[in-house]
């Protein structure tokens, strides 16, 4: 969790330059917000690198679809629509095959969810790097920030299948055996529910380290305990191939999966998302058995490192 | 000069997406001009990263520094006011000193231009990498495919300084021995003379690689020819330390200066560059020596991989 380290750097330098203009600056979310005219532009970035990204046989197409996949996903936690879309790609050398796929796999991507390419670089580098650059619009402002004591916590899919993956590849799987290869090479922004939810989102926020990061980054943020209930998370997707214990340690602290969460009191929730909790008055993130007893969750996830 | 090849992929793939709204797209031009409401937003990405484009000695405040002016330099080669800085930053290991002191040459280089730094991403790699993200504002479309047979070519300061130093330290001089240290370490985008020369220019752009290839995209994009004037060229700040040949070749084909480039007929030009050429039917790019000799200008210069 060293990143979370670096964090707070970023937010001791840069933390306090929230204005009328800037809404929401460096840090404090998946993206910043800057007003513009009668509308929010909603700007983030994103790096995908083959040393803690790109999972095993993966393919140069793949590459350019995550590295879009994953930077949409931050503008879907923020309920904007995805404009346009940009890349600095660092490849090791002038493969002129593998280049054009990358390209090609930011191409599909970017037109199956309506973004434009407006620019790029090129770069040499021992490893290969995509940063990607995406400009969004909103009308309205949703942030981690917004969870109330009263709401129920959602995510828009069952979780832990990248992870599951991943760890199947680890120990030798082959990816044609692997039971969902399209969550660990295919990740999909959860761009149309992102504005469907941001309607009537208390707190809005996407999983890219973990549940359990992402609820204790609303639950910091918005000054709130967070308790998940056991009993309610789906796990069955997990239990086929691990234990119970495994099964929750992979939904709670995997990565990669890129899904919405979110608080909400309304019932139309349910439309959108998997209820899994709650959120009361208190602070950190708790799990709840069926005796109803309560522990702590832990803020740990994928790490970029531990892979 | 492997990029050239790659960007012609992207120019395959992308090259004919220009449309109405996003008017200057990718890989034509330094940035991409994008319609919004009653104005364009400029948007570019650029990468800097240790194997490439670090000098030895360089502080980690120097990177950040570096990275913010090699971005903003696009936006000045539009005429652009850069309002909003992103950077996703890869780092060996969290040190935390050495990330810091990245931030702080983020935020220092950002406060000088008066820039926001509106987000951030942190990644980890084997090899220091800083892609910025950035978007700025403008009422004009000014790019390389407007210079006009007539006009004259000019550069806003003497070429070359980069390069030497660089070549120097290679050679195994200290930086404290290096006669323009800041060229290389401290690069300044131009973003006041973009906005000025914007006005009244055909054609500008901005010199990253070298002047040679700036004036051959220039010359290709515009359908001209472009002559050099031997005699025009400044070359004193550099045969104060290496003979005539060598200096006319840092000049022509060294990189790492970031001054911009620009054609036109007007006189008020002067106030803004140094005249070291004109335009004229045809194509290439020639130099002409004082006997009137034209000579090829070879389309070359800084590479990512050359140093």
């Amino acid at each position: 969790m060293r990143e979370f380290e670096l964090l707070k750097i970023v937010e001791e330098l840069f933390g306090c330059e929230e204005d009328e203009e800037l809404r929401v600056p460096a840090g404090s979310h998946d993206a910043a917000y800057i007003k513009f005219g009668d509308t929010y532009l909603v700007l983030t970035c994103d790096t995908v690198n083959e040393i803690s990204d790109f999972p095993p046989y993966m393919s140069a197409e793949e590459m350019g679809e995550m590295a879009v996949a994953v930077t949409l996903s931050d503008l879907a936690a923020c309920g904007s629509s995805p404009m346009y879309f940009l890349s600095s790609i660092s490849i090791k050398e002038a493969d002129k095959d593998f280049f054009k796929g990358i390209l090609k796999g930011i191409r599909n991507a970017c037109n199956r969810y309506g973004v434009k390419v407006a620019g790029g670089d090129i770069d040499f580098a021992p490893h290969t790097t995509i940063a990607g650059f995406a400009v969004g619009i909103t009308d309205k402002i949703v942030t981690r920030s917004g969870a109330r004591p009263g709401e129920k916590v959602y995510v828009t899919a069952p979780l832990g299948k990248a992870q599951l993956c991943l760890e199947m590849l680890s120990s030798g799987l082959g990816r044609e055996r692997l039971p969902y290869p399209d969550s660990l090479y295919r990740p999909i922004p959860r761009i149309n529910e992102g504005k469907n939810i941001a309607r009537f989102a208390g707190a809005l926020t996407d999983i890219s380290d973990s549940l359990a990061v992402s609820l204790h980054q609303i639950a910091e943020s918005s000054g709130v305990r967070i308790v998940l209930e056991r009993v309610k998370l789906p796990l069955a997707h997990l239990t086929k191939y691990v234990d119970q214990k495994k099964s929750l340690d992979l939904f709670l602290y995997g990565g990669g999966d890129y899904e919405l969460i979110f608080t909400a009191d309304d019932r139309a929730a349910q439309k959108y998302g998997i209820e899994i909790g709650y959120v009361k008055k208190g602070k950190g993130v708790y799990i709840q058995d069926e005796d109803k007893k309560l522990q702590k969750v832990e803020m740990k996830g994928y790490s970029h490192f531990d892979v």
